[in-house]
């Protein structure tokens, strides 16, 4: 018996882009066409990861260097590919996640200005070169993005608090993540409401992964 | 007015070797020369790290994947660096560290089997390059140490209830780290009651580093 091979696909951007809402009818439409699909989030994801988010979004914003910041990020990244995101591939699973290492890169890399090199090379020593299958880098002008996220209730709210310079590098830093590696992602405009969205959505993954229709029922 | 430049002196060796014990006598000795002396301990020695060795120390010995480990390990070493040894080294104090990066070497690169080359990569991105200026390893046979540490009180045992090859793999990665880097290293014969091992290390703190007589009374 050969299973299915399971499709990571992540979802990333500033905050209040939409990650959150897009992933979850991005999961109604799969299991709609019968696919087993199982979401999960960054920082995060796993019991472990779960202890160590805690340490990571909330508190001071000065709380934790950037170099403390990537490495926290990144061990909890290990222990969610370790416990929840390999095993469900293996099982032959469709992953989404909601945030992953591109969101080191944008927020530690680019927007707390540690460089591309130390944060590729982190990542590259932490995660034996795994990669997203896709990757949707939902791009949102920052003050649009941070008003939405305002308006939304939840105290995990240290990055929000980090001034506008810090939040356009990040919307900087996607973008040109996305440059640099155009087979892996795909930059949806974010600027439009939920259903317009969605539909920017389902056209990059349905244009981008082969679909297999399920066999369950819509 | 130029700071005298302070020292940073690491200990490092299996569990009950007598680290936290010759540490305590090293720190008298050098107070009673005179000089400035702040002691502390990995993981942990500023606040966050001290969160994130909370999350190290407790619980089933498998609770984290090796990678996982090393990676917490740094991150907490990172914190510990910037909050309290850089600082206390930049007002000219010596800094006693009871375990360093050895340890994550010795644990992770050679009792859990990542290897040489990742945990020192990972070091170097992560450090910049920072070092002891000397490191004391204490040497002792596996099972004396183990029984030494048994009869110790403390609940932050995860690390004692691995196996005894584990702890054999540990005892010859630290003796292998000091062959390799033999001017930073000083292996001590740990297998004698405190007051020789005491003047062990004496010996090699005086041999290798110029101390100097402080201003304050013995
Ligand atoms: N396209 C949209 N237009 C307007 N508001 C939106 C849109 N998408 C999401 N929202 C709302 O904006 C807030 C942030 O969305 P969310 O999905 O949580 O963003 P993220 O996960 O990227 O931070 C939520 O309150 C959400 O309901
Ligand atoms: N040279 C020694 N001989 C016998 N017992 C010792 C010696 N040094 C320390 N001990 C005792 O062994 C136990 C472990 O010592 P400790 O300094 O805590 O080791 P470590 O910090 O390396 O784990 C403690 O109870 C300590 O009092
Ligand atoms: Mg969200
Ligand atoms: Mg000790």
């Amino acid at each position: 018996m050969t299973a299915a091979k399971g499709r990571f696909i992540t979802l990333e951007g500033g905050e209040g882009a939409g990650k959150t809402t897009q992933i979850r009818r991005l999961t109604e439409r799969l299991r709609a066409r019968g696919l087993p699909v199982v979401t999960t989030r960054e920082p995060g994801g796993s019991q472990g990861a779960e202890e160590i988010r805690a340490l990571l979004v909330s508190g001071d914003p000065g709380r934790w260097g950037a170099v403390t910041e990537a490495l926290l990020h990144t061990a909890a990244r290990r222990d969610h590919l370790e416990r929840t995101v390999w095993p469900a591939l293996e099982a032959g699973q469709w992953v989404l996640c909601d945030r992953f290492f591109d969101s080191t890169m944008a927020y530690q890399g680019y927007g707390l200005g540690l460089g591309r090199e130390r944060i590729a090379a982190l990542q590259a020593l932490a995660l034996d070169g795994f990669r997203p299958d896709l990757t949707l880098i939902l791009d949102l002008d920052v003050r649009s993005g941070l008003r939405r996220a305002a308006a939304r209730a939840g105290g995990e709210d240290r990055y929000e608090r980090m001034d506008i310079g810090f939040h356009e590098r990040l919307r900087d830093g996607f973008r040109d993540i996305a440059a640099r590696e155009p087979e892996r992602c795909a930059v949806i405009d974010a600027d439009a409401d939920a259903d317009t969205v969605q539909a920017r959505v389902w056209d990059a993954v349905a244009t981008r992964l082969p679909v297999p229709t399920g066999t369950a029922a819509p």
